[in-house]
């Protein structure tokens, strides 16, 4: 009999992490594991002391979450095989009637601190802020007394028995947290029509480098919908390209690229190909392009690839 | 009679920022302002109680610094006038004569918790992390009692009268931070030859943009020397690129490269031309480049410009 | 009392040329000098002993006329001030009567000859052809016995009391030949927003220098309509590139370009600005653009140009 | 017994076509048939009346040979097999003693003309120019007394009894000319390291397909040696572009561009990878690049393949 999934979230429970990867189809039946922080979910996945790791990745307000860009090009290899997003939403949570002015000391995890800075600064400015390895924790952290309040997701104030002191309370209300589901590396599931590929590649420092990477994905079609970059660590002025884009590793025009690039740069990771959910977006017109595109179809694949075979044995073209 | 420049910088005394700004020609005579966070000293700058403010960009570890490149395309607009770099070192440091068991609560700023990230964790398992605005207001903490160590530069250790009770505790040693020295906009100081211009842009959200812009850099010779993207806020899925350059806004290329990306983007923001702070390294030759460089000098520039000026009134070449 | 404009054309009268010359609004008034080819026609603008000349540049069923670009790129320098396009149709004329098998020699110039060398090779396969300096000479030699037939135009048949012993004989029906009217360099004719710039370039020959002359115009948003190569005099493996591009050299999209151009090749040769004789075609649209383009208006290039001057004086952005 | 392989050329015997063809190691023991023009030799290989066929294509000072290229490009389809370069020398032969003010007419080919236009217009003002077929036809007319004077090879003195009258008049001393030898489609020769491939392609006549070519054979680090354009008959504003590259159609980088150009360009015609006849240049250093080449070995082609099969299998990297 196959044992449960086992499914490694950045804990404890009631995180937007956890939230997240209830919402992919690999969480049913499977076990979930709260872990402490991001670094343990990626070392955990590592070891093989879970299956596969959820983590968040980049959010629309924050930007990306640079340990876990920095932890996925570590060894050994990890790719991503399935992302989600969850609309993000913080309260203030603590005992029930508390004023803000008994409020001394407030805790959450990095990102809630810097998603709520605006409010805690009009609202709580004498409050000594805390930073917790999690938003569920910080709540945790309240529940027991160590902290006045937490920022932290309604899940939370309602599983450890706080009170909503304050609603929606980030500066920038509407953001998104995008989150992977991280696996040792594996087949990827098959293409679907609207997929993304993430890569993680390190040049020469040399001028143009990165104009060349970019020019090897549009020259074959490839869009290109995020780019970050993060300094090599020991190697000062030398930085790891973070880049997603759309299409799957079993297409040709990826796989073409995805060589390409193997042979120009002096580091690639590649961390996986997997369904986006995102919504496709209708690509504006552009009135007169400069490089036109090659928006080849898998039809116009495999008809040039036939008659570059039929050439190669000296067909006639 | 003239009163003495205000200079802002991330404090309290004793921050890396500090450091940082005494070693620019501006602080000489100067009267130093410790305000708290980089928000606080950029808002300083903008609203005039200081004539320029000192915040750290970028470190060779942890990347770049968010509020920063966020705060910098916020309004009024701001430019760099000046950059420096300071090689970073981390001590933990305490009351003299604790022990690692005894040391419960450790503070830091965030900077200073990540890059000792591995440290803590390794020799202080089980100390609660704080948050702090800065590193020397973590050594304050120590000092007061409030934590029982901090994680800060040598200097806040004597100027707080705390024991260092573990030297060199950074991850990874040699990080390198740069400072940046942000005033209103003015004049630029003139091209010396080495200089670095920092931009940050905003494009439609379609296939090829960024390619675009580096396109447009790239023929007239300019290197990019660091990208970033942090989100727009409110707006999914667009980003604000930051880029560094090589050049001066006073030289015709990037006169030129300026005036193209005003016209390609939906919004520019010019952050300064000053000059840099690293020393220039040798370009390795490159084999057989694809788009040769225009590698031109202000000389053939100047040449073009009276050929083009010729030509455009009837003379013959 | 100013003198009559003087315009020469490869003559002599009833040429394709003459008949593309008088629809040039120059020749209304002017004394049209007919002249033995068009190395002829390029000397005597040179030497001043006409004001301007006529000759063909190119065919669409012959390409274009070696001899007027090889021409175009001596010393000193000639312009192009306008362009007319002519629809060619060619007849074979002799006396009246004569029969296909009395005809043993046929003239006419290089172009009427390969135009309708498949018509020649059918109708007239025993006949030996000889070349002409014109087709309005050909018809002359016909009527003075030289030739028993000429390929010319119908106006020469009209002009030389010729028979017309076989009408539209082109292989290719539907030929169009563009004439060009070149001056000594002065001013040019002002925008009309449809214009022509033509040049001539030559490189190193180094891999990718002619990719990177197309790219220092297409980010400019400038269109290139014809290139062709011509081997550099002595100078084997090298070429001299003729390019035609949309625009105007006094708008400043072309006048940045030219500028680029001119730092980046050995030689640049500047060959005129002016009006298009072609219908402007509609742009088809171009899905997923790779690099989007510069289609900036000169309102654009305003703005950029205003706003670049500020940030230079030290203006906020 | 096998046959003697049938080699046709542009005849008749003693031109330089037939001295080209005479190089190649195919002509040993081949039967060599002279037939009239390069249509001629085309349509014989198309026919199978020879197995291949010797026409001029370029020349250092007249450029491309117009009715090869538009040749190569009809139907059914030619490849390339070989090319050969030959010094070309012309000298003005007819029969001894006669003296320049004797010679009312001269004959040559086309090119012969073209090359000694300006020796024949300063030394035979007066004399009319007839075009052959061949420069070794010409000089079959002088023998025969239709004309007083040929322009030819020195070969074609000696063969038809005429003396050399001036030696050596090209206006271009150390004009080569290109020939290459057609065959019908089959297998192309094995790779040397120093191969050429020519190809001839036309696209949609829309802003940049042309920089979007280059740029697909840039990036895979192929470099295009001539570029011509010629009209499509009976589309106006269409062109073919003939493409010289360097590489073979066995090797990875030239397969994949060549597909890649399949699928942008509206017809693509593959005419033949075979060793190039002139000398490996050393390509000078291009200092700062802008786009990095992708100057990939042969074993960097593998080893990407190999690496691409293996994370699309599951592997990691």
């Amino acid at each position: 009999m196959p044992s449960r999934l086992r499914l490694g979230f950045l804990g404890p429970h009631a995180t937007f992490t956890e939230q997240a990867l209830r919402t992919m189809p690999e969480s049913h039946d499977a076990e979930l594991v709260p872990l402490p922080g991001a670094p343990a979910v990626l070392a955990a996945v590592r070891d093989g002391s879970v299956d596969a790791g959820c983590v968040p990745i980049e959010n629309t307000v924050e930007g990306a979450v640079p340990p876990v860009l920095d932890g996925l090009v570590e060894d050994p290899p990890l790719v991503i095989g399935r992302e989600a997003r969850i609309a993000v939403r913080f309260c203030l949570m603590g005992a029930a009637g508390t004023g803000f002015r008994e409020i001394r000391t407030v805790a959450s995890h990095g990102h809630g601190i810097a998603q709520t800075r605006g409010w805690l600064a009009a609202h709580l400015p004498g409050a000594e802020v805390r930073v917790s390895s999690s938003t569920a924790e910080a709540a945790a952290q309240a529940a027991r007394g160590e902290v006045d309040a937490a920022v932290a997701a309604p899940l939370a104030a309602t599983q450890h028995g706080l009170a909503v002191l304050a609603d929606d309370i980030a500066d920038n209300p509407g953001a998104v947290t995008r989150f992977v589901l991280l696996t040792r590396p594996g087949p990827p599931t098959a293409p679907t029509g609207w997929d993304r590929t993430t890569l993680a590649a390190t040049t020469t420092n040399r001028p143009g480098t990165l104009l060349g990477l970019l020019t090897e994905l549009s020259v074959r079609g490839i869009d290109l919908t995020r780019i970050e970059s993060r300094p090599v660590k020991d190697r000062h002025a030398e930085y790891w390209f973070h880049l997603d884009c759309s299409g799957h590793v079993a297409e040709p025009a990826m796989g073409e690229a995805l060589a390409a690039l193997h042979r120009r740069c002096d580091q690639l990771r590649y961390l996986g190909s997997f369904p986006r959910s995102d919504e496709p977006a209708p690509v504006a017109g552009s009135g007169s392009p400069v490089v036109p595109p090659a928006a080849a179809t898998l039809d116009d694949y495999a008809a040039s690839e036939r008659w570059l075979a039929a050439i190669r044995e000296g067909a006639g073209t």
